[in-house]
């Protein structure tokens, strides 16, 4: 780490409107009660929530030219450019903020998509990424019980309401989001053979 | 073709329940009108759709042993097994039936996932399952009015109605239905960019 968080705070919330600075605000604090529930680590919780969001008002073009410049997942240019931030976010933690945590790392890069065999510390970020205090929307409620008790049942209930919307809306669903979403149902499976 | 129609009717309707073969009448009628409403062939669509769901019936473990000592798609295995009946409907009427068009086999085999890149015939097929006269499920009849104008629209809210009921029953959602799906939606955009 070349800079401390008092100084991440300042350069994180300098790259976007106040409003989303409280939403990750919020994601962080969220994401510290459920890593101290489910037994992660709150400091890492709390590094991965700060970063998440940092490159999400960057223009798309500066994104895209991040991905095709330092050979990351070129597969996202194919996709809902609402992806790109969260590849991006992980690469600029890494290189210029001397983040060099995988399981933070993961945590920030695949807080969109979700992915298959995610981390618990993935599901952390993921999952209070859905549920901070200013998040509203259709169904916000179910998932912060559900929260309360499971994990997986919480994000699970998260990544279908995303793919409902998206079906409403008749927009893409990013494969990935369907292959975490078939992933945790085996994984709750495997818990709980009868369910 | 080593059997001709007759022959192959009875063949086929001898290895399912009465019920069920009336569904595959409903299937062949069905996709013989589509066919004539959107230029393609009916012969083939007919063919298509008497031989989609031969193996329907057959018990998994003999589907899964059609797959797994032919070569076939083993991918398949790791899903729902009712994706299992589709590719071996396609390989027994190739090896067995004698039928040769590609355009009849593909159909068959992307019957029940669709797939990106799907032809004029795979629709058809696919759209017949879903709408012919004897299905009755929550939004069927909006299906019915959306074949009536659009191949596309239909078979999307077709798709849309399977990955919401897996959805809701917490059940594995196929990717390749999703990137059918995706697909679809590429196609319609293209051809009509405002909406």
């Amino acid at each position: 780490m070349v800079y401390n968080r008092e100084q991440l705070i300042g350069i994180v919330s300098g790259q976007m409107p106040a409003k989303r600075w409280k939403h990750v605000e919020g994601v962080m604090q969220t994401a510290v009660e459920l890593a101290r529930r489910y037994g992660a680590d709150p400091v890492k919780a709390d590094l991965a929530a700060l970063l998440h969001d940092l490159a999400k008002f960057w223009p798309v073009e500066r994104q895209e030219a991040v991905i095709r410049e330092n050979g990351l997942n070129a597969e996202l240019l194919d996709h809902d450019k609402q992806l790109l931030h969260a590849e991006v976010a992980a690469f600029i933690s890494q290189r210029d903020y001397g983040v060099d945590d995988p399981e933070v790392l993961d945590a920030i890069r695949y807080h969109t998509s979700g992915r298959v065999g995610m981390t618990q510390m993935d599901k952390i970020v993921c999952l209070a990424d859905y549920i901070e205090p200013g998040r509203e929307f259709p169904g916000v409620e179910r998932i912060r019980e559900l929260a309360e008790v499971s994990l997986e049942e919480a994000l699970l209930a998260g990544f279908d309401s995303t793919i409902s919307f998206l079906l409403e809306k008749k927009k893409a669903i990013f494969p990935l989001t369907v292959l975490a979403r078939n992933d945790l149902i085996a994984q709750l499976k495997k818990r709980n053979p009868e369910s």
